[in-house]
């Protein structure tokens, strides 16, 4: 049952030769990069707005502020276009065309540029007769748009699902990626193909999208509020037993853009929350932000190295919420099978039915079996004041006879070696997040070393 | 009807004498201050947090800072505690006491110390058995209690419901502001009456409240969230012909703290969607922040002077939504009956309930029976990206032959003089406002001014 059987024959017969699965090589660790979608959207209008329209300008302003700000530097390399990019109509050879009036150099000078800048390119397009906005689909075009998107030299592309049937996904997702491999240029493949089946009601095999897309969306385009973000978080947590086992190297849950950090619905805190969650979910961080007039502090959120070295940690392991305060003075409402069980100090305000939650993901260095770990202390609190969680290791499953050095990621601070009955005690502000990562100390045994 | 008739022998005679209605002269235009509870809550713990906990110190600190950061400048004057400042039981001759650990000077050298500072002092009381936080509350010593703050030099004072009877307020509230009066010392009254009544499921008789109370509470408290926010502004509007018509000099609607700008929840926009939306409700402004670590832009949107001159502009009319975009193309939920009728180029998002609302308030100059106005263009989408907003002045009721000069508050822009048939454009942020001052012109007249 881990295949459907409604593959056509050709494609049923490269997939028993194993050519269809994805064999790209690509994204050992989630991509970073920047989209536009989420702050841009579909603006079209040029004329009146010209620093803002979806056009060949913008991506070349993003791609020349994308390292002189640095953000190469830490990591970000995909300028990616989303939607509103094309011609209304395929060109005489039936090919994809690019809005003339926006994109007057074409695809391919585009990508030049950007690769002419150190960094990759990722395109859009969409599995139906249309994108989302109402542009040409690859639906009857496939082999031919993977070629003319092989000969732009794309490194990317996202796959969206309007206007095609959740049913035929299964069969139209793997097909695409096949015509993606034969063109021998590694394209990396991101798939809308769970998130279109999970709405229409679909059991969605995600054994199957993990063998052929490096990357799929499972929930809700990310919208520029809290509300949003928190509605991510919870999607994930609730349903981490079916998603999270399939992420790793090649292959990753996407909750969507990380980054709609800087722009305008989140506080300070709530950005962090979204970069340091983001992180811990293993996902794609893909800024969709003005990057002309981010100020400085949440710039500094998006470059924050320690807390982008856990989103790429190479181990690939996703993390999970291991805890989550319901009511007053009880706790565990779920517990990761790593993690021993606990009862905890932690106590919820009665009038307030979002409390703490606790989220760990497993992370480098290993030894003897034992990983370290990233924590976020989550608050989903609104009541003004932080709150203190005190909480030891062990109740955590952080077990290592010899201990973790612990560092704060946003505070930058170093808080010490604690062996496993050590207690922890952070203030979490409302709606914010502390993250620490807990990196296993050696045994200072016999033999040294 | 006006008047409840459970009044005691005692205050029915008063009343009928003309002495127990508000006669304290206060509250011309909604008071202005610093209050501790939105930000510090019922921290007690002085031991282990020094400087977050509810105590002189708190106090003392915040006032020296609303005079060395500017804020007492620009208008803010009042120092106000909240909830959980009293010792657990009364002194021996039945009158409260403060915390003697966390209040050690006493209440009247720390209001000769914020009077010293040329600013004025506000207390909590509750109007029960106990307060919310479960300290002593006034009931059944309503004469001593209001003699007690008369001689601690009180300003101000905020009277809670919790613990008691909301069919009890109608009577108990103007029997409280009745001794008040006879102090003689003229102390801004607060009441939380009509809130506590609304929850119970009473009828709210805002005329008689309006002639007791200098402010009172409607709605629930805030919270540090934008979801907070928009529910208490949705309230306002959804209310507004009901609850409007009772603010003015003297007697205000309450909205409760504007200020959560600055703290955790709310990102840049929507602080400024705060501060304009309170300014459009002639609310009052008591920032509930730690003045010691706000960033500057936020404390450049509370110190605002043009925003301000909005909340304290002396006609004291507060303001109205007159529309609302609830779905594609069509809109005007509402009119002021002052506005025309209108249809309008504002087109809303089909896939987004959530659209641009516009308020107005009549502010100062008027001439030739024709008001200035402050108008609020809100916007509550999430999608990432500004909304242009394009209207006439007629259309919004502005009809002033010889036009208004437009000046955007927040934006500090002069947008030039327009006429009624003009129409006026303006890009709204996700979750931001535009808020604008349209001050009357004068007709050049053939004898000139």
């Amino acid at each position: 049952m881990t295949t459907t059987m409604l593959t056509t024959l050709l494609v049923a017969a490269l997939c028993c030769a194993g050519v269809l699965a994805l064999e790209n090589g690509l994204a050992r660790t989630p991509p970073m990069g920047w989209l536009a979608w989420e702050r841009f959207r579909c603006n079209t209008d040029c004329v009146n707005d010209p620093e803002h329209c979806i056009s060949e300008h913008l991506f070349k302003t993003m791609a020349d502020l994308v390292v002189s700000e640095g953000y190469r530097n830490v990591g970000y390399e995909y300028i990616n276009i989303d939607d509103c990019w094309l011609a209304r109509e395929r060109d005489r050879r039936g090919r994809l065309q690019p809005d003339p009036i926006r994109f007057p150099s074409g695809i391919k000078a585009l990508a030049d540029y950007i690769h002419s800048k150190g960094l990759k390119f990722g395109i859009y397009e969409d599995y139906g007769n249309f994108t989302c906005a109402g542009y040409p689909g690859i639906l009857g075009h496939l082999e031919t748009d993977a070629q003319t998107f092989a000969e732009w030299d794309v490194d990317y592309i996202k796959l969206d699902g309007c206007y095609s049937h959740p049913k035929d996904m299964d069969r139209g997702y793997p097909e695409f990626g096949y015509f993606l491999n034969i063109t021998g240029r590694p394209m990396l493949y991101s798939c809308s193909w769970p998130y279109y089946q999970l709405v229409s009601g679909m059991q969605v095999n995600y054994t199957l999208i993990s063998e052929h897309c490096n990357l799929w969306r499972n929930f809700d385009d990310i919208q520029d509020s809290w509300d949003s973000v928190t509605r991510t978080i919870d999607y994930y947590g609730d349903n981490q037993d079916r998603i999270v086992p399939h992420a790793g190297p090649g292959h990753w849950n996407d909750p969507d853009m990380v980054l709609i950090i800087g722009n305008f619905g989140l506080s300070y805190e709530q950005c962090r929350v979204q970069m340091g969650m983001w992180a811990i979910m293993a996902a794609p961080l893909l800024m969709s932000v003005d990057l002309r007039t981010i100020k400085p502090d949440y710039k500094a959120i998006l470059q924050n190295r320690d807390v982008i070295a856990v989103d790429q940690d190479p181990l690939g392991i996703q993390g999970k919420r291991i805890f989550k305060v319901v009511f007053l003075s009880e706790i565990v409402l779920e517990r990761h099978p790593r993690f021993s069980a606990v009862s905890s100090k932690l106590v919820a305000d009665h009038n307030n039915d979002k409390g703490i939650e606790i989220w760990a993901r497993p992370v480098t260095p290993i030894r003897s079996n034992r990983f370290s770990y990233a924590i976020a202390f989550l608050n989903r609190r609104v009541d003004g004041t932080p709150t203190e969680v005190s909480v030891t290791l062990q109740e955590m499953g952080l077990d290592n006879p010899a201990g973790y050095a612990i560092r704060d990621l946003f505070e930058r601070r170093d808080l010490g070696v604690l062996t496993p009955p050590q207690r922890l005690k952070v203030d979490v502000n409302p709606s914010g997040i502390v993250l620490l990562r807990c990196e296993l100390q050696e045994s200072r045994g016999f033999f040294g070393n």
